[in-house]
């Protein structure tokens, strides 16, 4: 779809968030501000044991307690009502519980307090059992079982992958490193916590306020979740109120939410349940916690030739999106550089931990990490620089990789170029200081991994040339209202404040596979752009008779409508809108318009080309580390991709520094600590979120590629910006003091015992 | 668009209102249950008096009252912000007050409470002038002006017509009746209250919760008094939420809207105003009065040989729709019958009494009261049968009338046959009881009254067979949403509760010119029926490929797409759905549709063709008169309609009865009264609305005449329940004790003086 176009007047353009000024006035209404006559709230009793049997549950003094409306154990909950990938997690757990965050009761009361003292009268006799809580512990065959109906703690899933032939290729390198790196439970530390508020009509129909980043998938959810209930052939509306954040977490639909419907129906009220940072930090999803094998060989002149990775993930007591992940991570690891052969094996494991989710890059970056770590051992053994490394073995326009994605655009070079450019990676001027570099590749074109990857959008414009148009993209902050906004205008030649972009509500909006994969810009752009070039053909049609000129010389700019070169056919757009409704037989213009792109499912063996187009992007970084504290400064950071084309390069860069933000913080300081399955670190100084105060100032070239495909050229890049972020962090530590850390996050603690460490070694 | 269909699935279905159960159940959402946080309450001052000069006013002491926020008087308005049909009203009044019920100030308060204190402390000082009160007296040279700078009190109309030629036909007439009727203000009564919320987000865009009529004209309204207030190049967005009745009391914009836009916008914050009764009483427009002279003449055979009226009616103070209800007039007046010769002069005059506004029929009632009561007078003088004589000279299909209306299907004769059928107007078992018919005209396709007369729909279908429809047209509790989801329905083979009809939001539902003219079911059903087989078209396309099959020949039913006689080829329209989506450049079904009448505009010569069709109708009443009190009792009502087709008979008939019982108040008991233009009895006791207690049993045959134009042959049905019942009543009681009453309402006072007077009159 692209238009290979160099002037625009409204695409390229450094437009504020539009709804930037709501939110810094307060005037944003997020589901904790949204209030229902009538609504109960509810709240939510988790398990007090990692793994337990439940003998006895006594809701009788919490039934009791005026201002109660409903209690619910695991005996409320239809047996059919289960959630996550593969359905094997109720809502309210019955008979044993298998993580902390287990749900084993839950109340609707007038208030929240009500609720919550409701919650400690109920009385409840559990058995404890002993857990697991290491993944690879958990594959032994004496570990106990987390699910004692399955004969393994191992998923059944598909990565048992093999491209080309890998020994063959290993036999033939002329170098080889191979090593072991791991990452640990992190967490999206959403400003805005989650929460839901479920409401029955007369009717049955559902309405559901909720946090999500999947409204039509959520409302296939609910949808079923009715089905248990006994409710069918009802209607299930999903609104996503402006929420603070989602980064993934919003991509499954959870106990409060169906919690929230099952009391809003036995009270026959509207219940909402919020969470509390505590329970935020406790009961939401995390990032898949992985332990990565890898052994990466080249040839004489540094060329690739495999790459074996061995991945373990903890997937938790339960089963969400996350344990997909390994699909995704698939794209690295297949992809990131030419290298023809490829092996990948992963095994997602449950353990009496908390179950993992979506997180920014579904994978990536868990992946790149040590992809990108053991690019700069393998450079070094070598003995090649670095970035020259990189250079030979970079992705280019045309190759199609082992797993079949078809590189189209590809601007790898230019980022490690620009990256190169921005930063000196020679010169060292002070002791303890380094730079590091690391690349990326994330789908930037959509990614088909359900049975639609599609979005629609309708659009109507008024007499005025103001337009209203309904996508079923998400906006959840990162700015996919601005994106639509900008491209409809600039089709139609109108200005972003003459388009209102309505989203998140499944009733006005048409369908929509989520916020996910970076999709949102390329997939609802495309759609938005469908939508727009329908309505502007009627135009066309229509302003030809008006105008007395063929319909394609008929072009739209500054909210006129006129043939280039004939200034006497002109006319601005209201007035022949208005000229078009206003007369017997008049009408309006209106246009629908569904994209899905061409991309593949990918199938069970894991080859196909999963997206319409791939983001690259190079990251480089520049630190100082403390040899006497272990304590890791970034002075540098560079953050480069190739985005095909920048709609509104300020929420771009915005993506960028949030996602290299991010990225730090992983590298870094962020951890969720769980001691035998329990959250001992539920707030955000002991989480170590990186915050504003450890921000580094982050340079972000932007290189345009133009993607045939893209909307105006442009692809997704909502997750690259802390995909490479922690090998980068990592290599500029391994050139500043020579250590080399494979445990993320990089604490002070882990630099400081590896200085010490590598001080015991004898020096080779 | 006419199907001429005689097999319908779920068209023609007795299916209770959708949004029955939510009323009933206390759950739906009326703009005195909405809250949003912040919001601040609004109220206004008015008169004290009917015509005054305001010298001073002090605001000082309210504004000082802790929990106002603002405090605005008429110099706080813009000078252009202006109301009204010709924009001579400002919301807050100045220098000058013309009627009890202009605005002289307001109040934004943290409660409603506080807001009425604060108006108690503002000190007006007023010099009371003398007003008129009496339309024919204002139109005499030395009345008072009700505008000073105007020149006469008498509004710039175009009312002066003749068709034919009346003195000839008059000097040709073998028989001549002429007489004066008046009709009084009566008031829609609608048991939800006015009101509005308005809010400005932070780039001064307006959202404005209203209950109105007219969503996407108060839009426009509301955009000229962003103007007023230096706001330009902003969005408007009026979302109606469910209203407790309209009956064209919501066909304008009034100074509460722009009062609470001007609070909102100087507090920040949202602003609710909301009316109790006796402000509703005495803040809200009523139906013109009417002094009516008519002459009519027939021939010796009983043919209407002319009609010849003379209509004045008290404006009010000032100007909203309710003035050009003598357009409307025309109608009944030019062609209510065949008669080619037709004089009409109306003026319409300000006064010191309240304004006026559509109502219910929108002058039709006034006009069909003293025509009806005027062709019984005739038929008598003739010697003819009262339906005898209207059989003589009923309307029928293919006519032409001297207006220019082309009367297309016609079951007026039908009507009088059915409320012949059901009524015995023949047998009077005992004294003082009494029989009566009346007939009407309508518009039922629609009325030019505006630049467009279209309506807009957008439609889209889930991946199960579900389907949202946004319409332009306005559901009020008429029933809109039924008529649209049925008729959506059965075009797509669904059920109707598989509709989800989206309505009264400018920001997601297309244009419409608003629920007036009995115009929805036709207008707002074509656009929905027009939507729908687009969609149809787009599934046939699909489902040829799917089926093998040509497109036309596919058919949908009971949620099958189907080749009819093909066993073979048949698949559930959900399954369908999902093969399209789900696969890659898969698509999803949605459409659009803008469908406008070719009905005419009659311009400045009052001369064309205003619908698409004509409703008709016949009313039958019989009475009993107690002649010791003058009390009129109700004995049996049938009110036969052509309703083209029946979409819904259950709220058809809905319609029928509360329009009859609307008229039977009108008939009967309802008034304002106004001394001196101060409104005496604002409640509904002294009111004497017609209640459930007053009703009587009405039977309501239908009449269907498959319109050519209609949605499945439907025409419009709303308003016509209310039209002739006064002239049916009145006929009644002439029947019954030989008294004719030509001032409405029909009181007790009334009938009792009448037979006194009769008792002393001679016998002839």
């Amino acid at each position: 779809m692209s238009e290979a176009r160099t002037e625009f007047s409204v695409v390229g353009k450094r437009i504020p968030k539009l709804d930037a000024a709501q939110k810094a006035m307060g005037r944003a209404e997020y589901i904790q501000d949204k209030k229902i006559p009538g609504m109960l709230y509810g709240r939510i009793l988790y398990s007090k044991y990692a793994n337990a049997n439940i003998i006895k549950i006594d809701t009788s003094k919490a039934k009791a307690l005026p201002g109660v409306h409903a209690v619910l154990t695991g005996e409320d909950v239809p047996p059919k009502m289960k959630m996550g990938f593969i359905k094997d997690n109720p809502p309210i757990k019955k008979d044993r519980v298998s993580s902390f965050r287990d749900e084993v009761a839950a109340v609707a009361a007038i208030s929240p307090e009500i609720a919550g003292a409701a919650l400690s009268l109920i009385e409840i006799e559990y058995e404890q059992l002993p857990g697991v809580f290491d993944p690879e512990k958990a594959m032994e065959k004496e570990s106990p079982l987390v699910h004692q109906h399955l004969k393994s703690n191992v998923l059944k899933m598909p990565w048992d992958i093999h491209y080309g032939d890998v020994e063959k290729a290993e036999k033939e390198s002329a170098f080889v490193v191979e090593d072991r790196f791991t990452t640990t439970w992190v967490t999206h530390c959403c400003l805005g916590t989650s929460g839901a508020i479920a409401l029955f009509d007369a009717a049955n129909n559902l309405t559901i306020y909720s946090n999500t980043q999947i409204p039509s998938l959520a409302q296939k959810d609910f949808l079923e979740a009715l089905k248990s209930m006994g409710i069918e052939n009802k209607r299930v509306r999903v609104i996503k109120p402006i929420i603070g954040g989602g980064f993934g977490s919003k991509l499954d639909t959870y106990a409060y939410e169906h919690i929230a419907i099952l009391l809003a129906h036995k009270c026959g009220k509207p219940v909402k349940i919020t969470f509390d940072r505590v329970e935020e930090f406790k009961a939401t999803s995390t990032r898949q916690p992985t332990v990565i094998y890898i052994k990466q060989g080249c040839d004489k002149n540094g060329k690739l030739t495999f790459r074996d990775m061995r991945m373990v993930l903890d997937n938790g007591a339960h089963t969400s999106w996350g344990a997909t992940t390994p699909s995704v991570m698939l794209m690295p690891i297949s992809s990131l550089y030419r290298v023809e052969n490829v092996k990948y094996v992963a095994k997602c494991v449950y353990t009496n931990n908390t179950y993992s989710q979506a997180m920014r890059g579904y994978g990536n970056p868990q992946a790149t990490f040590a992809i990108e770590s053991s690019i700069d051992m393998l450079a070094e053994k070598a003995g090649i620089d670095r970035i020259e490394f990189r250079r030979i073995n970079k992705n280019q326009s045309g190759d199609e990789t082992p797993q079949g994605l078809k590189i189209t655009s590809c601007g790898l070079s230019e980022c490690i170029d620009a990256v190169e450019k921005e930063m000196n990676f020679v010169d060292k001027k002070e002791k303890g200081v380094g730079t590091g570099i690391a690349s990326l590749i994330h789908v930037g074109g959509g990614a088909r991994i359900y049975g639609s990857d599609g979005c629609g959008a309708i659009l109507k414009m008024d007499d005025y040339g103001k337009v209203d148009i309904f996508t079923g993209g998400t906006d959840m902050g990162q700015g996919l209202d601005n994106i639509t906004a900008q491209i409809v205008a600039e089709e139609l030649g109108l200005g972003a404040e003459d388009i209102n972009v309505v989203h998140s509500d499944t009733d006005i909006c048409p369908w929509d596979v989520g916020a996910h994969a970076s999709r949102s810009t390329f997939v609802a752009g495309n759609a938005a752009l469908g939508a727009a070039k329908e309505v502007k053909k009627k135009l066309q049609k229509f302003a030809s008779k008006i105008l007395d000129a063929p319909a394609d010389e008929i072009e739209f700019k500054d909210k006129l409508v006129f043939v280039p070169g004939d200034p006497e056919k002109s006319m601005p757009i209201g007035k022949l809108l208005r000229k078009a409704h206003f007369s017997p037989n008049g009408t309006m213009f209106m246009a629908d318009y569904f994209y899905d792109p061409d991309n593949q499912n990918m199938g069970n063996k894991l080859k196909g080309n999963m997206s319409m187009t791939y983001s690259f992007g190079a990251h480089g970084a520049k630190v100082r580390v403390d040899e006497e504290t272990g304590k890791v400064e970034v002075l540098e950071y560079v953050a480069a991709h190739d985005v095909g084309k920048a709609i509104n390069p300020l929420l771009l860069e915005g993506q960028v520094y949030g996602g290299v933000i991010m990225g730090l913080g992983y590298a870094l300081t962020e951890e969720v600590i769980l001691k035998e399955g329990e959250n001992m670190n539920a707030n955000f100084r002991d989480y170590k979120l990186f915050t504003a105060k450890d921000a580094v100032k982050i340079k972000a070239p932007v290189i345009e590629t133009d993607d045939e495909d893209g909307p105006f050229g442009a692809k997704g890049i909502g997750e690259p910006g802390c995909v490479p972020t922690a090998p980068a962090i990592a290599n500029a530590i391994y050139d500043a003091v020579g250590v080399r850390i494979k445990n993320l996050p990089i604490t002070p603690e882990k630099v400081l015992a590896a200085l010490q460490e590598k001080k015991k070694r004898p020096a080779n």
